[in-house]
């Protein structure tokens, strides 16, 4: 008898990209598959290309996970029409990577496992296919208003509290009521993770954090504020620090999150230090999805190249968690 | 008989900082005194009290440095009127600290010497001593309208389109003249500098360098335009580039620069990075100036903890560059 095993959903990304080559990697990897269900989605094409040395079960098209018999590894099938392009985005790509994510996504939703991780999709292949959706993240939040974007590697964690959005309108958002709730919803989904005591760190918005309002006047008029009401709810959460050096003071700290209120003031310190083995973990949906911190890289696909180490800590973020949001299933080990 | 060595001015930071620590730290490396006659202006109190176990030689009240026998350690006494204050500001604590940066600073603009160091003042301490300056790059703009701030460490180099202004004005600030004018101006101090072969890499102002517009449209009708211009002028520049990844571009290129457009776009990778040991250097003076990166931090002065490290980067770069922007003194050695 083991522990119950999490299942975890796997989207297979471009499969023009480097998407299948760090997936397979990643699982190749026989430490991790003693440890949970593993199902990718993708076209038997994929599978016989890429995973032609791995050990991995089809499962039935009704997506009953239920009889698995063994940690390991498993694949959904997803249905061709055209020929996969490889190295570069093609509107067969495109369909066949938002059929992977749909797939994986509603098998999530409905329980068949539970959590998703998502390798990364091309914008144009999906855009050649006609579907409308900037990506991954852009889907789930029309479904899940509240979904939030945080990033976690070894040394740092972020949560953005906007993201795609000019500078410009970024820095009008900063508002005292919706800066409160989104640090409630952080606070909340790590609540959630049982995630235990943390340290929620807020970024200023101006140098220095304003100075004294030398600088910019949002920490004193917007910012505090929002924090105030925070921890009067019994958050832990401080702030505003100077931008420049709040990423520093979470350096290493395991209980800190710090909130970015912008997207490249959340990202160039992840992005300086965790390059190769970030996370993009979006909360405030009902299960974990995780995603590696990179792009499709069609300039090196099928080159054999390819680094997991992001795709590997993405999907030992979505196993850690999985249960956390979820109950466990019962597992027929 | 030597090769020439440069005279490198070294201002004392507020005394009851770190500042004299970090600077007698760095200069009890025998190493760097052979390379250089460095001169600290600084009280008679301080010199006993903190250099008092260091060979170190008075000059004349009247700053002639050219009756150095020998490279190694001088200074240049700063009247006292009351009590320096260990460990916190005070007001002799700035009327000190500023008039060794004034002494520092008219000896390297008269030619006594050929660059200047500063190390970190209180504007706490500047303010009640009714000096009104907000720092050392303040006081230096004013006089130097084209100072620019620079940052330097062994893995990144960056430069700051804007700095002290609130950051809905640094948006605003992004025009393609001044930005222009900007590139040109920096290229021309790395020349000055002898710098060598180059790459500007200039971050775009919206997340993903504005997504082909989708994202912001600062980068297509104010940036690039700026870098097709200094592009025409035959200077090395490229961009604009995502902000979340142009630092990872740089980084370890020698020949690399980043262009921030805002201060903590260009400060947060940086103090990720470098914070033991980043240098600041203005550039745009007739003369380079370094100062460490770091502030007075009274918390910890007056213990012996402090880390010396980025005031040895500070005086290594002022003394590596003081010749490129000034003709060798003739020495008597």
């Amino acid at each position: 008898m083991t522990d119950l095993a999490p299942r975890i959903g796997i989207s297979l990304g471009d499969p023009g990209g480097i998407g299948p080559e760090v997936i397979k990697k990643s699982l190749s990897s026989q430490q991790a598959l003693k440890q949970a269900f593993y199902i990718v989605y993708a076209p038997e094409s994929v599978i016989k290309n890429v995973f032609f040395d791995v050990q991995i079960q089809k499962i039935p098209t009704d997506g009953k996970t239920d009889d698995f018999v063994s940690t390991g590894l498993y694949f959904h099938e997803i249905k061709e029409k055209g020929r996969i392009f490889p190295g570069g985005p093609s509107e067969e790509n495109g369909r066949v990577s938002y059929r992977s994510f749909r797939q994986a996504l509603e098998d999530v939703r409905q329980g068949r496992t539970d959590a998703l991780v998502t390798a990364p999709i091309s914008k144009h292949s999906w855009s050649l296919a006609g579907i409308p959706w900037a990506g991954h993240t852009h889907y789930l939040q029309h479904l899940y208003p509240e979904a939030m974007m945080t990033f976690w590697s070894r040394n740092l964690k972020v949560a953005l509290f906007t993201h795609h959005i000019p500078l410009r309108e970024a820095v009008k958002a900063v508002k005292t009521d919706s800066l409160y709730t989104f640090i409630r919803l952080l606070d909340q989904n790590l609540d959630r993770l049982k995630f235990g005591p943390r340290r929620i760190l807020i970024a200023g918005l101006n140098p220095h954090a304003g100075e004294e309002g030398l600088l910019g006047t949002e920490e004193k008029s917007t910012i505090l504020p929002a924090i105030d009401m925070a921890r009067e709810q019994g958050i832990a959460v401080e702030g505003p620090f100077p931008p420049d050096t709040v990423f520093r003071m979470a350096r290493g700290d395991e209980k800190a999150f710090v909130v970015g209120l912008y997207h490249d003031q959340g990202l160039i310190a992840f992005k300086w230090e965790a390059f190769e083995e970030g996370v993009n973990a979006t909360l405030g949906l009902p299960f974990l999805r995780t995603s590696p911190d990179h792009g499709t890289a069609f300039d090196i696909a099928g080159q054999g190249s390819a680094n997991p180490a992001s795709m590997i800590q993405s999907l030992e973020l979505a196993r850690r968690y999985a249960f956390r949001l979820k109950r466990p299933h019962p597992n027929p080990e």
